[in-house]
């Protein structure tokens, strides 16, 4: 009796009292990655450090095709668009700054833990995506009067607890259709064609929001008159409290700042070691729900918290934004965190915001540093 | 009492029977990462797509202050050199296609688990690297005559198992002044300056050797007498049975093949789904002791065995080979292996080759293939 899909895609599931991780969760730590968070020292991350997460395969669209790929605007329109990249570039390109981050960062933190892609903390990156706004593509075909939603749908295809699926997700009409802020279909990323793992040849860019939503390897976009309930939107992607729980939608970025660790670390604790004296600290704060008010930071485990000095954001609304700390180092053991709040009043909890999910934990970072005695090895 | 270095740098350990991973593997696993396996298609890996292992933190060098590096050589020499990229750039270039492998591989996969960073089987990637001979640095220096050893210094600096270095590796006299193959000091990657994590602004490329040889953020090289027993060469990267045990050095990278996964995955089972009928197999095989003989195929979890397509390298002896293989479906559960041997007779073990370290592990890899009956969903 052959096993059907439903036999090797399993529900979902939370990890049991002291559980580590097995080699499902290992398959995809190995295959996606996160930021290496020294390089949160860069405004714009270097390629091959911002963080990637695929659902499936990276699908293969060899170079020499990439000019045949059809993006279809389809669905509540007046006329049915057939866009060749080729096409898309010859538009007045629009290039955006954008930090963007997994829904799933801080998943691996939580107790008990949800199975699934386990982050730490460093799903993010920031990058300048180049392409349409998508605005204009959906003036163009006409959008009709009952629209509601917008749906994206990606080249990657796979299975998820027992539904195949191509990657689908869909914004609200006011969010495809707006201009703050402006939802691109991007064709290039730091001024390059798009690498493979970023959705070459189009993908979507949705500024503010966590990454489900930039739909990568973009090949359909159709406007339907009914609120979309595909997996990734309806079953994926919800914080839940139980199985049961219809749950709210996880749309935009929740504030977060997090520490460019200082001094070097131990290779496998990750321990940061420094030498006693003056320490400048710094890092980064974004928040894709309001533009961010303040970062304080804490060097004593969050017994005490002082205000970081926060850059401004250059025009960079969608980005995240530099801070700067000077703390002194004395010896002996110290944990340090950075905490971000936004002008809605957003700020990061100091206990974990838990939902079965795992989505959209921002509690405050912890960054264990030893500071040895001058004179001790 | 303040801890001291040693308190929280662990001993190496084996993971106990059953122990899923730890946070600390994790937090190798999420910032350094392996190669998607759908990569596998090409022949050069895309930026971003190359495998990454970083011991400490990739070294902070602003492309402004990148014309400012030094490379050091001295030591056993008759005149020290101090080279600029620039310097280096201005020599005669040499490109290789090198495909580089991590000497952990493979490593997650033991029984009992080394605690390291948690590879599966991805850590592997091709790249063209573009640099000047070592023979001619050294040349131009002038080895002495009573050098034993060539020691390399990266800029990378951290605390591992209670010992504090840089980052150091040495290879033998003969194999840093040899031409076959020749070792580089590259500055560049598919074309491009090196990326931050790929060594910027200078390495050493060590064609056939396994990673921890090919010494990132490259600041001196130096001529030694003696054999070089720094962490590196004598603690770690030693293949051992007990702690006491001297153990045999990591050297060059032992044959392996590895398939690009046919069909479509599970987010999180990674399991394959297949249609049935014809279903081409490729994949890339590859070793670093002696030339490719010959990769076999086995659809039926390693009961038999049949020969695979190998092409031919092209002039590219470092670098991986595609092999492809004519396979057809039924409806059922498969495992899929390949399974590489050179021309030295070296061949993948279908027994895991265990050691403390989890170096070198060729064990073939096992691909877990769905192929639902046509009706069912």
């Amino acid at each position: 009796m052959t096993r059907r899909l439903t036999d090797m895609s399993a529900p979902a599931r939370l990890a049991a009292d002291g559980e580590g991780l097995g080699q499902d969760e290992l398959a995809l730590a190995a295959r996606n990655h996160g930021l290496p968070l020294e390089a949160l020292r860069y405004d714009v991350t270097p390629p091959g450090l911002h963080y990637v997460l695929t659902h499936y395969d990276i699908p293969h669209v060899p170079d020499a095709d990439a000019d045949d790929w059809r993006l279809t605007v389809d669905g509540r329109v007046r006329r049915t668009l057939s866009l060749s990249p080729e096409r898309l570039r010859a538009l007045p390109p629009v290039t955006t700054r954008v930090t963007m981050e997994c829904a799933g960062n801080g998943r691996a933190l939580l107790t008990p833990r949800p199975v699934s892609q386990p982050w730490l903390v460093e799903a993010v990156g920031t990058a300048e995506w180049t392409g349409v706004p998508l605005r204009l593509l959906l003036a163009e075909a006409g959008v009709a009067s009952d629209a509601v939603d917008v749906v994206f749908t990606g080249a990657d295809h796979g299975v998820e607890r027992g539904v195949e699926q191509d990657y689908q997700r869909a914004l609200p009409l006011d969010v495809a259709t707006g201009d703050d802020p402006e939802v691109l279909v991007a064709y290039a990323m730091n001024g390059a064609p798009l690498p493979p793992q970023h959705g070459s040849p189009l993908r979507l860019v949705a500024p503010g929001w966590y990454g489900m939503a930039h739909v990568k390897w973009l090949r359909a976009i159709t406007v339907v008159d009914e609120p979309f309930t595909g997996f990734q939107q309806s079953v994926a992607y919800r914080l839940r409290q139980t199985p049961d729980d219809p749950g709210e939608p996880v749309t935009r970025i929740a504030p977060r700042a997090l520490l460019v660790p200082p001094g070097f670390p131990d290779f496998m604790s990750r321990t940061r070691v420094v030498a006693p004296g003056p320490v400048p600290l710094e890092g980064r704060a974004w928040s894709g729900r309001a533009p961010l008010a303040a970062v304080e930071v804490s060097t004593d485990g969050g017994a005490t918290w002082h205000p970081a000095d926060l850059e401004p954001d250059d025009g960079h609304r969608w980005a995240w934004r530099r801070w700067t700390y000077a703390w002194t180092a004395v010896p002996g053991e110290h944990v340090l965190s950075a905490r971000a709040r936004d002008e809605a009043g957003n700020e990061q909890p100091l206990e974990q915001p838990w939902n079965r999910g795992g989505f959209a934990n921002n509690l405050v970072q912890r960054v264990p540093v030893l500071c040895p005695e001058p004179s001790a090895p």
